[in-house]
């Protein structure tokens, strides 16, 4: 059944006046497009994990709202100084205006994954075994993915590239998510557990670690999925580059360091509990946050729409800032 | 229920010509004791995991089996000597024999736990947030155990000790077992994914790392459950100490390092699936070694039952075998 759906990456779409998307509660066992026709249909979504909700954490979620909101006030803008237009026509033309922005999000969120692609390929030679962790791949974002985005691009462009998948405790979202793109993409992909990593490192079977970020802050720090600080230390030890792949909207200039960025603690259900059974034993108490912070220093390079940055770090950061340009360097 | 049963870490022993043992596929939902009459009833137990048999890498398995042997050929020399008792009385003599040194290698073991533990909790200072990995609790032994006896004789000396037990994926081994055997002994435990450790490492929120061994190689190269090292690697990061508690049973002279130790490759089917349930994506594969290497220049202190070795490495394990004791330092 799945074989034959037309599925290229996008997982999320506008369709005749309703929201399309993939059911990620679904997932990896069956492929189910939901759609949604109201803002209540959409949150009981989120709520119930159909559709990963980004996190607090996420810095591109209020950047997107409020290029809506932008829209919306230059509405408000236009209704003043044009007084007289009904109100019905008013709604629709605002209706319009904001589902335009939206699509245009939506278009420009795809363009970005690909040209981070393209520029991210150039940092993977052919034969490369790359470790990923979480999932910064199509059902990630609008389509094609960021880090999983750099794969595909370096397959595109004919590269022998292989995957150890993380499968990222508690949610399993490498497992589930990540491993489940990369094998009906045909991009050779290995499940491990996430205590595993270390151990093959140093039997020199991985190359580079390549993954998102939810949010970056004006000096380089990342912060992404819980568990992602420790393989950038294990690629420190054993001199691998570790890659961080993210839109520039992740990019968090109000923020000095991420020692500022909240850490979501989730229930501690998603340790202790599988679905509805527990197996933790009863009374054992468990910690549950979502994400972790990795220091700038231990970041081989930041890979962007706009290029790749090297060692990031305030001042390269700024600079770019200044210039209104990352400078490019690895990218073939 | 289980609150009424007299539990003092004996969990495996000999009641009246039969063992007795908890069924560990029955925690940490239930405390079941199974009595077991037949070497054929053992081995059931042992294939069906209701006792957690000792991997090849577990040298200390083949100490014991070597003992045993002794034992039996030292009956026979008896038998060349007396040449005329009847069959039946040799076999019940034998069999006498063999329970007795049973026996006395069940009560050595404990014994050397419990000695462990008291070199080792002079390295736990009271207050001490202590991150476990896997089992090596009594659940792991024959009682008391290794890394936790070492924690239990310091609450037992009046130290106020945290821990900090990693759930160890895929079996479940620290959120089944270490966290059951230390909720139920009082002693404060919270649950963490392998990948959190790191993140509460970075945050001062952790003292030092304890695990036991599985096999230890004569330049002190440590073999334990898959994730230990990325913790060891995690503790050099944060110049926090890493701790082996292991009876002197786990030194395998033969080994000239880590890299002679073979790893065994577990079914993947323990990551893929939960119980019956495959959880993975239809045909991805996964890996499952059972253990992974720490290099000896990772272990701050190897803790044995004849004392604590600091730094150990070829020159100072080949100084104490020589010796015939170990330079201990740092107890109390």
């Amino acid at each position: 059944m799945e074989e034959e759906m037309a599925f290229d990456w996008r997982t999320i779409d506008w369709h005749e006046g309703r929201v399309r998307l993939i059911d990620q509660t679904r997932l990896p066992d069956a492929v189910e497009w939901l759609e949604l026709g109201t803002v209540e249909e959409v949150a009981r979504a989120i709520e119930t994990m159909q559709v990963r909700p980004p996190p607090p954490t996420a810095v591109n979620l209020f950047w997107a709202l409020e290029r809506m909101e932008g829209v919306a006030e230059s509405f408000r803008e236009f209704r003043v100084r044009t007084p007289e237009p009904s109100s019905r026509a008013a709604l629709e033309a605002m209706k319009g205006r904001l589902l335009e922005e939206a699509r245009r999000v939506l278009a420009e969120d795809v363009a970005a994954n690909r040209q981070m692609g393209r520029f991210g390929a150039g940092l993977l030679p052919d034969g490369s075994r790359v470790l990923t962790h979480c999932n910064a791949g199509a059902l990630a974002t609008v389509g094609y993915g960021t880090a999983l985005g750099v794969i595909r691009a370096a397959v595109e462009a004919g590269k022998r590239i292989e995957v150890f998948a993380d499968e990222t405790r508690p949610r399993l979202q490498g497992m589930k998510l990540t491993a489940w793109e990369l094998h009906r993409d045909g991009i050779p992909v290995t499940l491990i557990t996430d205590n595993m990593a270390g151990s093959l490192m140093r039997q020199g079977k991985i190359d580079c670690a390549l993954v998102g970020a939810d949010r970056i802050a004006a000096n380089g720090d990342v912060a992404n999925k819980i568990g992602t600080y420790p393989v950038a230390v294990l690629c420190r030890e054993h001199r691998l580059p570790f890659y961080v792949a993210a839109p520039l909207s992740t990019l968090d200039w109000t923020l000095e360091s991420g020692d500022q960025i909240p850490i979501e603690a989730r229930d501690s259900a998603e340790v202790t509990h599988l679905g509805p059974h527990r197996i933790a034993p009863d009374g054992v108490e468990a910690l549950n946050p979502a994400f972790d912070i990795t220091p700038a220093r231990l970041v081989t390079a930041l890979i962007t729409e706009r290029g790749v940055l090297h060692h990031p770090c305030r001042e390269t950061l700024q600079r770019w800032k200044n210039e209104g340009g990352v400078r490019v360097q690895g990218v073939e």
